[in-house]
């Protein structure tokens, strides 16, 4: 069942891998078929090199497996949790990417600095407050799905116009309206966050620091040598 | 019609991702047959590894798509102005390189530090003004290239002795006597402006910081284990 | 003898450089058979691509040389130390990866600032105190073995789960229950070293510069220019 | 003649790509034929994957084309100083690599903060003074080699125990036995140079910054989520 699905899942899994999202079988991209009602998911704890489109595990709105013969995504409540609150999204994508994760553990919102990230996100991308230890004790993955609804909800756009959320402490969750557009969605929002942190250490650094730019003679000696009639760079 | 300088852009555009100057569909390269006063340039949001020489689109200066099935680049009208201003480009390229588009981010103008830079660049790298918000909502990709313009002439060199700037706020746009030179530029641009901000940390915080050199035993130690008569690291 | 031992360990090394956690002839893994008491390791100074199966060197627990017509790793002494003391674990590896190379030099320890540690590493990774002269002149790896087990066995947690510890000014040692875990484990460890510097720069610049928002009319551009009705990147 | 040189010549040429250590035509390798008094170097400003054994360049150590048909690398005459100066060195590289080209710039020598560096460098790593007008204006090549030998006489160990120094406002040189020494040195140099930046980060800002370390409820739940008997991570 589901087989187109599947291999769309499948192949959403492995671009979180190519896209060096991921390392080892950290990560997981689930696909909803909203007819139907069944989400399919990355199975647990399996290396990405050896996925296969019949180890995607289909699980019904209530985390029942209804076909597959390995066990489901350990955060497959979260992603449910996502497919109930966000009627409108076809794909949900768990990574721990350097920069967006880094961001989470110290409970950053992204702020928009350019428009690169305006051009996939409307806004600050939310972090979700600390669970509370009953909420991490009980239904762990379950409360993670709902306090990224929360943040998203306290934000108030539509999920498609801000598809991420970072979970404090933990790592980002990215949506889209199928599986390889909540993937894409998760690897702009690694390239935002590394430009933001890039962006400070030059408003920080360079600002602030007395540079030493270099000896005008010693530009023009390079730059001359390389440009112009008396250039004596490269070949004749 | 222009087949060769449709393949050259085609290449251009390519050696774009390749460069991991930008990732999905983002960025950008034109050509100018000067001669008939038409540009070639990428289709806009079209996958790099899709492109194909036919889907290039040609344009005239006025922004006219004179041959072609696909919609130009939405940033078309910016290569337009650069094109009309700067008689002696031959190619434009657009990237959201991840230091240079931190750099516009935080509308900072990159200082030439070392010869890295002035083999390349003939002084400052200059960032443009913002835009007005009137600039912003009405024909805002034109607008782009007139303050890229305007940064270049308030600069004062020849074009082509600093072939790029950065656009307050988004990202640089870089150019040259063709394609792949535009995109050689906007690699050394990011390359130069990886250079500084990694100059400014050192100068930042190694100047002023105590460091921690290390015990002259144990770097006794580790030297002369590889080095030396008594060595005993590797093969005999 | 141990043939699948010797292709367990040759590819966990050959992982260590595919990781890109070792340039050169830099690092080393071994694994242990308990039962016979012997422990199989690559060779000093040898190319990661000209590594063979048989190049593997089998030593005893005193290190001497049971099989094997090359110097086993400089760093024998230190995996026997390990494999003595920690009689669970089956595999070490030594990297000088870059960010937990960088932590070593600061003998600054790891904290756990997410999940992503947490996953691997029950707290804080610990760094070894400084060798004294005496220790670094007289049977050095050994005593580097021995300020590892000194360091994990004054945090008080089992070996197996806190799988690594810094050495002072030196670079970290992984372990795990087998060759490829401890190298799976120096990659985490590169991982989360790297989130927390990063977690570092957001926390100290981030939260303390004045940062620069982009303006809301340039936001809604290029959010709109790309989603909704009204939009006209990419293709009709 | 020298056809063996030139095979190691080019090889060396590639590894200095292969390894990252520049882009585009930059960089340059050279080896001595000690008994010949012949330098066979990368002919300038060709790009490196079309390189063949045929297109380097023979010189003789005043700087004249002994054999061959393209122009010799622009920094020749740096290289032949330094042939002249250091009696053992069997070749010389010269990178524009990122983290070592930052230091050159900011002028700031490489201390040793660790076994990475005691491995390879007997002590700092050390900058050249600044190039007075005169000497960028006249032989400009020629006295980068002289300052490069002026710091390693002032440093007063041999060549070989610290086979690298950085030119001040420019980039690093580095030699070593052979041609493949001298990139490989290279390498290690821009290793050590990337791990003092990432140190200097973590003693400025994590042990200035207070920290957020997690929950223990969360690291708990993680850690025996995938540890221990009731772990739900991963297939049973």
């Amino acid at each position: 069942m589901l087989e187109n699905l599947k291999n769309e899942v499948l192949k959403a899994n492995l671009l979180l891998a190519e896209y060096g999202l991921v390392i080892l079988t950290w990560g997981n991209v689930s696909g909803i078929d909203r007819e139907k009602g069944l989400v399919v998911i990355k199975p647990s704890g399996v290396e990405y090199s050896e996925l296969k489109p019949e180890d995607m595990v289909v699980v019904d709105l209530d985390g029942n497996v209804v076909e597959g013969n390995l066990r489901p995504s350990s955060d497959t409540p979260t992603h449910l949790e996502l497919y109930k609150a966000f009627p409108d999204i076809g794909g949900v994508a768990h990574a721990h990417s350097t920069y967006a994760t880094a961001f989470s553990q110290v409970r950053e919102k992204i702020l928009p600095l350019g428009t690169t990230h305006a051009d996939c996100f409307y806004g600050a991308v939310p972090v979700t407050r600390r669970l509370t230890d009953e909420e991490i004790k009980d239904e762990y993955e379950k409360n993670t799905g709902k306090v990224i609804v929360e943040a998203i909800r306290k934000k108030g756009t539509d999920p498609l116009d801000c598809p991420a959320a970072l979970v404090a402490m933990h790592a980002p969750f990215t949506w889209g309206e199928n599986p390889k557009k909540a993937v894409e969605n998760a690897l702009v929002l690694e390239k935002i966050a590394e430009m933001n942190v890039i962006s400070s250490e030059i408003s920080e650094n360079i600002r602030t620091v007395p540079q030493f730019p270099m000896d005008q003679t010693l530009l023009e000696k390079h730059f001359f040598r390389k440009h112009g009639k008396n250039a004596y760079y490269g070949q004749k």
